[in-house]
């Protein structure tokens, strides 16, 4: 088996904080780091252009994005565009895709869509310093396959155990 | 224009309460002697399933389901099966298709992504009788577009109010 | 059961030629004179809005689109709008939600390619005055579930033939 | 700019004949020794399966399969596997993540659909040792837009003039 190993990382696009941008940030660069795939929204905004610049930051990292639009023309740290012209029912195929999903800083509603779709199909979710609300949803909802975590080294544990 | 309104109704399948399934039933009731058509996941389970009976005891209604699986089988009281074979990828395409959406109950993952993927969409959002998580939540992320209500009757004064 | 019997029409929208555009308005007619539901991909250009047209000239007729954008806005025509935003893999959709799939007039490449997926989903496809390379290709791929035939009143009696 | 470029190859699965799984083969090499990354429908099966074995004799080789189902199961030949569980709506996929398309062999009413979504959304399709009912629908649709080769190397050098 050649497949390599996958991490889906959600979050914000525009507007995102600068705290998630800083974690997506260091999160691409650990998952990277450990020789996993970075799966990201693939937009060239906030958390998704965040961790994919931090993944290029490391040699030999590959950067995949599933894009919500038609076009191939994406972003600049993107080694491979997924192209689906499919608006957000693209969400599912970035979760589906995953093995493991983190979502990164607060909820916005394309994010929560993710973790509740994530949810629904099994796998497990880290929530990387989310806000109070969508961590007490997800936790109600998917109390054994939900993880909180409040730095991307902890993910990068959460990740190892859930792969076992 | 032809075009008839619709109102999307989502909600949990197995596992719906009963007080989600009495609400859903009247719903269908009432969105049907409107004149308005029935929009659902279509699936004969829960709140979908309720929905779609509540609609039928109505003369003239009609009630269309967007379906997850590929086979045109579908419930009973289906009178429109949209096949999708996406999974639920459809959760996007349900919102997407309606004027206003209603969420009946609390959201199990995949309401709450429908939810979610409502507001993303710009809709307005019912939440008739949700759990206080839910509602925490998507007050907070779609403050202006989600509406409380607590009956199936006050979802119908909700629904024509978002109308205007 | 409530379902009803759905005849999905598919054909080129710009650029079609009067020849199909007569054959699907007669289609429209002829099939929501049956009391059968027209299905089709919605947009407001040639063969889909002629199909619509024909269709509402019947009293009671229903008529469904699925459409590629992401807006309710709609053909003035339809009834219900299955709003997908997934551009031509909403293709897949119009085939696997029609009973019995009608191709009319020479094939563009969005029509070859939902008569593909039709007779990969083991639908029946009939062939209303198609090009003969339309013809000879999907006449060796699906020699079984191809009809070809001449006049939309021949279509019909295809239609019912399938049906049964 | 990371991006990579991507070939698409499309063509049967069960029941593809020797000559197209030899073809599918020696393509996958070619591709991949020139750098370029592989993308497929992803299934163990036919022209699917050889290309990607193909690649994979090749060092350093990516090979990247959009899978029809919903599971991270996949061919071992693929390094990643985007999972979309919405069937041969995947289709779309497939060509709009392409950066040029190659069908390889006779069509399939699969790879047919294929053939045409690819020319709708305006790429290259290079049409290797088609059968002639095939090639004379898609030189008709897609005149300026279709290449018709006889080896996977005139492929090759097909793709570097599309490339241009």
């Amino acid at each position: 088996m050649s497949r390599r190993f996958v991490v889906g990382v959600m979050g914000q696009g525009e507007g995102a904080s600068e705290a998630a941008i800083a974690d997506a940030h260091e999160l691409g660069r650990l998952i990277a780091a450990e020789g996993w795939v970075v799966l990201s929204g693939g937009r060239d905004a906030g958390v998704m252009q965040a961790v994919n610049q931090g993944a290029k930051e490391i040699a030999g990292s590959l950067t995949v994005g599933i894009l919500p639009g038609a076009s191939l023309e994406s972003s600049a740290e993107l080694d491979i565009a997924i192209v689906t012209d499919m608006g957000s029912a693209r969400n599912n195929l970035n979760v589906l895709s995953s093995d493991v999903v983190v979502a990164c800083g607060p909820g916005s509603s394309g994010t929560v869509s993710e973790i509740a779709l994530a949810l629904k199909a099994g796998k497990t979710v880290i929530l990387l310093n989310p806000d109070p609300e969508t961590d007490a949803l997800f936790e109600k909802l998917g109390r054994e396959r939900t993880v909180l975590v409040n730095s991307a080294a902890e993910a990068i544990v959460a990740i190892k155990r859930a792969r076992q």
